[in-house]
């Protein structure tokens, strides 16, 4: 259920940035973190939009999140580097990582940057097109230190945090955008599925007696179950593989694991991201042309369903953000009223 | 059914190296081959160990693998390089790839190789140990230009080839070896089950009707079915997302991909490789004890079955290795009646 008012991006951008500056952040602090969550409502990623505005608002005021200040370097190497982001917003802080690693990929042909401890990151698919967009490729990886809710393969309990995984890809035409969990659901639709009193359309969780279930009651019972790696109970080692890729890549170049997270770091992230700039090794245009013959053999893929065609990752995401950014955005009445409470809290009306 | 005799990796690969020289293949080349096939059966990886040697002698009888000569650097810039293996075997180029991309990380902190037009690569887990045994991490992905078996998420035919995905990590004891197929399950696998007359255990398939299925028999039918991306039925966009990755980077990244690969390419494949230096942004060690935290973790994850403890990826290849390398190897009778073509076929009795 939406809500008839339909605001546009450039209005809700405004709107936030003043709330996040009410609540301490620095202008350019508040602008990133409200161009960035405002993304994720664009792209249709709505749990990691501005539905998270109240959180990061109240996470300014805690000081749990910083409103000023700058990422720490803690060390480098020509084509790799290491931040500390000191609890500043992902939001603010992955766009001038993205920035760095596209400087050294012009100068060493890839760039890499592992960013530790930065609040709120939201949806890997708002960074994304910064590099594609310049013509480059980008990886990125994410994990949460102080989080465990992933189980291995063959274990009804958790070590892993969900570890999303992106890539974003140039093509002559519109990008190729990928977001995706490791794991067979995201806590967020658990949680979904739960309010809405409907199981999961598949076995996402395990029970803390070991069975794979579909009932998303057992995720908030005593003890809880936890999420399933991607594969689930057939092929769950290979979801467990790419976990360990996510967190051996995140937490263990970062050189900050969960035996160094502070209870206070909550839910401060680690990312990996790297770009890739394709000129290094081939011909300008090259690339492009090769990524746009391998989209077009999966669009040409013969469908199952002669009325689903075959979808590429992202081209969803960016229909429903050229549509909203026409018609202006839809919000669910939900989110409406978590926005509400920020407008009363900052005491900043809504457009 | 195993035969009785257990002859040594040593006196294997000695043999297997010889067999090579007489089909023409340089001392270099015939001794990376060898080696790096009984690798695969140490490993455990037995459909890509020696059990390939027929078709590698083949190969290179037929002049579809050269024995001779070395890859083409075609372009590089300071952490990245692309090479064309002209034909070389993978066996012999991969080594000598990640040998080069060590190298650009010790200098630049990562580096890079994607290597187009590399036969026979077997199993990516054997070159693995080449960046850990030195503190490094690795990870590489392969595909197939002129192979087209694997189905994207929603249709019932085929874009993707078999593209394996591994990774190998050091840590304070045993390094981590993931090497895995980015679909629901390899050919070989549905092959030894139509051999053996049996199901697969899930739904892995696709027929040309666009049903998922079990059964074998639907991949030597006309028209086949075609291999299910990993996620399958529920999840197969994860899947599909995954195999876009490995195949922008792979065959988009070497300008080299469905369009250009000749008739003649066959089997040849495209390598994408990256070595990190985590000494490049942490102090020496840290890595490896971050690794090993990790992988504590998952062992300590209470098993579902108490019977069945959590599994580290590698752990059973490494015993398996350890074990064959103290009491010699274990052939099956038909990998043994491969071999026994062999000896004949080049004159070179088995040890």
């Amino acid at each position: 259920m939406t809500i008839e008012k339909k605001p546009s991006a450039e209005a809700m951008q405004a709107w936030a940035t003043r709330c996040l500056r009410k609540q301490g952040a620095s202008g350019d602090v508040a602008t990133a973190m409200a161009e960035h969550l405002v993304a994720g409502d664009l792209l249709g990623f709505r749990t990691h939009g501005l539905l998270r505005l109240r959180y990061n608002l109240q996470a300014l005021q805690r000081g749990h999140t910083k409103g000023h200040g700058a990422p720490e370097v803690v060390k480098r190497r020509a084509a790799i580097e290491l931040w500390d982001a000191q609890l500043l917003s992902g939001l603010y802080v992955l766009p001038r990582a993205v920035e760095r690693a596209m400087q050294m990929a012009r100068d060493y042909g890839t760039g890499t940057l592992v960013v530790r401890r930065a609040q709120h990151v939201a949806a890997l698919a708002v960074y994304l097109e910064q590099a594609t967009d310049a013509g480059m490729l980008i990886q990125m990886m994410c994990s949460t230190p102080a989080q465990q809710v992933v189980a291995p393969f063959g274990a009804k309990s958790a070590c892993f945090s969900p570890n999303p995984f992106a890539i974003g890809v140039p093509t002559l035409q519109e990008p190729v955008l990928l977001d995706m969990s490791l794991s067979m659901t995201a806590a967020g639709k658990v949680r979904t599925a739960l309010a809405e009193e409907r199981q999961l359309p598949y076995p996402a969780l395990i029970t803390a007696a070991g069975d794979y279930t579909c009932d998303p009651a057992t995720f908030v019972a005593d003890p809880p179950s936890v999420l399933a790696s991607l594969g689930g109970e057939q092929l769950g080692y290979k979801g467990t593989g790419l976990n360990l890729f996510s967190e051996f890549w995140t937490l263990g170049l970062s050189d900050y694991g969960r035996e160094d997270a502070a209870a206070e770091d909550g839910d401060a992230n680690t990312v990996w991201l790297q770009v890739v700039d394709p000129t290094a090794i081939s011909e300008p245009g090259a690339f492009a042309q090769q990524a746009s013959q391998l989209v077009t053999a999966v669009k040409k893929a013969e469908p199952i369903d002669p009325k689903k065609p075959v979808r590429v990752p992202g081209a969803g995401a960016l229909a429903t953000r050229q549509q909203q950014l026409a018609e202006g955005i839809s919000y669910s009445a939900a989110t409406w009223r978590q926005l509400q409470w920020c407008a009363e809290f900052c005491d900043e009306p809504l457009p």
